[in-house]
């Protein structure tokens, strides 16, 4: 989908509760305007400290000077003996110059007094330079005796010698703000002595599962009762976009309670079920009574009874019961605001793959279609169930191609692009 | 890195614990005999349930059955009429067929009665079918009275209607054993009642950091000692990785006392510091001791000086102590077995990008290089910083390009393989 269409001039908004059961879904909003409405939405920015090492994936929030400087005093880079470097000045295999070892300097434990000319201290690699010391020689240009070494090779004043603050300054920016934290940043936050950083708050998600119909994750499915799997699979989206649930609703098709729910604490609600125009399809209603029903339809296929608004406040989407439909709705809409609101980027987490169909991909001019796909030998077989009840359709694809809204489609052997569902993995080398 | 080259013939092993400190790196092994020596070693697979809406990101252990029908029951898949579709034959809008409105079938509550000729029952989406009817007419084919239907529009048999078990039948494979559980996986899993499934048990990991002047992480560096970063920045790793650090042991250079942390429980352990033949490098002795030290120096920069092999069955590497080489040498060899052991695939979990070098990238034949490098405008720019201490530039760098043994490195404007340090993100369409 091209992102440069010009964008949509009227806002879509459904302003009457009363509009909503009427319009039913004669006027959908395309993708194109609702990323546009979504992007107009302020992102709350909140800030917490946490412990600096468990802070890997965070998003810090500030930039982080340096407290001190690293190294803090000047160290051995090598194995060897701190030496004046001037002592070794034509020192060869065949000028051996004598230097006598007057102590040594280990890791933690300098050594206390100064070298003078004619002397050399016996260092470990990490150990600090004694004060009168220039250079390290290395070991292996030396010859050990009992008291002396016999100094075979040359050193420019420095050499081998690590010097305060060349890996940081103290006071000098480590890290910049937005940056989301890796192993190795962790490192060197830690190495100066940072005991906790700022970093975003994750993304604050309430899930509210509506329908009569539904029993509980870890029931089995009886009569016509159905589990509701939408808010253990929504769960682990949030997780993964740097979000975190803190509550899970489950309610039935009554508006008092729906409307509880999606009023409680939260940065972003998330309702599953209960999305379209049918009459016990409370959500929408309540939205537009309550606040702010936005988008509510949208030409795309899987889940064009998708909708989206603000309540007191805060965002709610609207996600179709079907769960094709509302992992699609999620990837599509909630998924970006959960990742902004977390601080990371609003793109999405999937690895991509440019590779030829199989088959022909059919859709429909004016309408995005997320079509699930498998992958085998280089190519890609889109998968020829329609339903958005198919949750296992999403199982057994290995990802999704987006057709955009002014296409009908692609032949065989056109080269599209594949979001896939795995996790990253490349290869080492 | 070419895999295909021929594998070693002889096996590195350094055999003898005297062995050690003689022969110092005269003979470093390459990578290539490096990761062979690896992928001979056993891969512990140990299993544990754990509750289903946990188990996303966990690598399953044995392939999974739908205990149930998914859908259980037939279905309305549209709102609207459940009827026999002979009913409709020949309705339009010019010829609007009447038929009674005899109940209504909605999600959970079905209709008890049955459809019978010239009979409708109102549905819900998602509502059962009830017996007798054998379709669904759209609501948007309908003109409803008081108590009938006027049918302008046919539907044959089947339509607009979920069979029960068109998505899952009851003993199908859902998933299979290897599999890294998705969230909509947990969404099915949870629909068919799974309450918990079989997963590879999380890689146990025990760190090791080794130094007399190694400060706690939440310290502040002060006179000769410094932080001991490495162990927050293996941790994070490890988590990344599918592991868990069942502990952080901080030991004194003491040979008793690396020797009693390294025989302590755990898959996999990591020793940080005191790698190299000098004489506070304990931990390699040790292992040569009482284990086997399989290989003691790699012909790679940074991180020669890592070792590895087994002690009392288990994993052990010697990783230096240099932030650098350590991140290094965890990257090409540790974190590989630590993926492995929780049943994750062995390569990098790295994005890749194909971009060409801005200026040249220069290496020596006979080693393979770990250079960290920056990304601008397109084009891809070597850090001129060796030093294997400098944390810094692994966080000023936006990853890594390598260079195999066999090259002496690249010109500018040759395109690089970089691995990018950064989480994956792909754009919204």
């Amino acid at each position: 989908m091209d992102m440069d269409e010009p964008i949509f001039k009227e806002a879509p908004a459904v302003r009457a509760a009363a509009d909503v059961r009427m319009r039913g879904f004669s006027h959908r909003a395309t993708v194109q305007q609702v990323l546009a409405w979504l992007d107009q939405q302020p992102v709350t920015e909140s800030t917490e400290m946490v412990a600096t090492i468990q802070a890997a994936g965070r998003v810090l929030c500030d930039e982080i000077c340096s407290s001190v400087d690293v190294p803090g005093f000047d160290r051995a880079m090598m194995d060897g003996y701190a030496v004046q470097a001037r002592d070794t000045a034509g020192a060869s295999m065949y000028n051996r110059l004598p230097l006598m070892i007057v102590g040594q300097s280990l890791p933690s434990v300098g050594f206390s007094g100064e070298v003078q000319r004619g002397q050399a201290v016996r260092i470990m690699t990490g150990a600090p330079l004694p004060a009168g010391a220039d250079a390290v020689l290395p070991a292996e240009e030396v010859t050990a005796e009992q008291d002396r070494i016999l100094a075979s090779g040359e050193v420019p004043p420095g050499k081998h010698v690590g010097r305060r603050g060349e890996d940081l300054r103290a006071g000098a920016v480590m890290l910049r703000a937005g940056r989301r934290l890796r192993p190795q940043d962790i490192g060197l936050l830690v190495s100066t002595g940072a005991v906790s950083v700022p970093v975003r708050r994750r993304t604050r998600v309430r899930i509210v599962s509506t329908g009569n119909e539904l029993l509980p994750p870890g029931s089995l499915p009886t009569g016509y009762q159905i589990v509701d799997s939408n808010s253990s699979m929504l769960t682990a989206l949030v997780v993964r976009d740097g979000g975190e649930v803190v509550a899970v609703d489950r309610v039935p098709d009554q508006p008092s309670e729906i409307l509880a729910a999606m009023r409680s604490s939260a940065d972003i609600v998330l309702v599953s079920g209960g999305s379209s125009v049918g009459q016990e399809d409370h959500a929408p209603v309540l939205v537009a009574e309550h606040g702010e029903l936005a988008i509510h339809g949208v030409a795309m296929r899987p889940s064009s009874p998708v909708g989206m608004g603000r309540l007191d406040g805060r965002l709610v989407f609207l996600l179709p019961g079907n769960p094709v439909s509302c992992l699609c709705a999620y990837d599509f809409f909630a998924g970006r605001m959960v990742r902004q609101f977390a601080g990371l980027s609003p793109e999405w987490p999937y690895r991509q793959e440019l590779l030829p169909l199989a088959n022909k991909l059919v859709s429909m001019i004016g309408r995005v279609d997320y079509a699930r796909v498998t992958m085998r030998d280089g190519a890609v077989i889109p998968l020829a169930i329609g339903g958005a009840s198919m949750l296992s359709s999403t199982t057994v694809a290995d990802g999704f191609v987006i057709i955009p809204a002014d296409s009908e489609g692609y032949p065989a052997g056109h080269q599209v692009r594949v979001y896939c569902y795995d996790g990253p993995t490349t290869a080492v080398p």
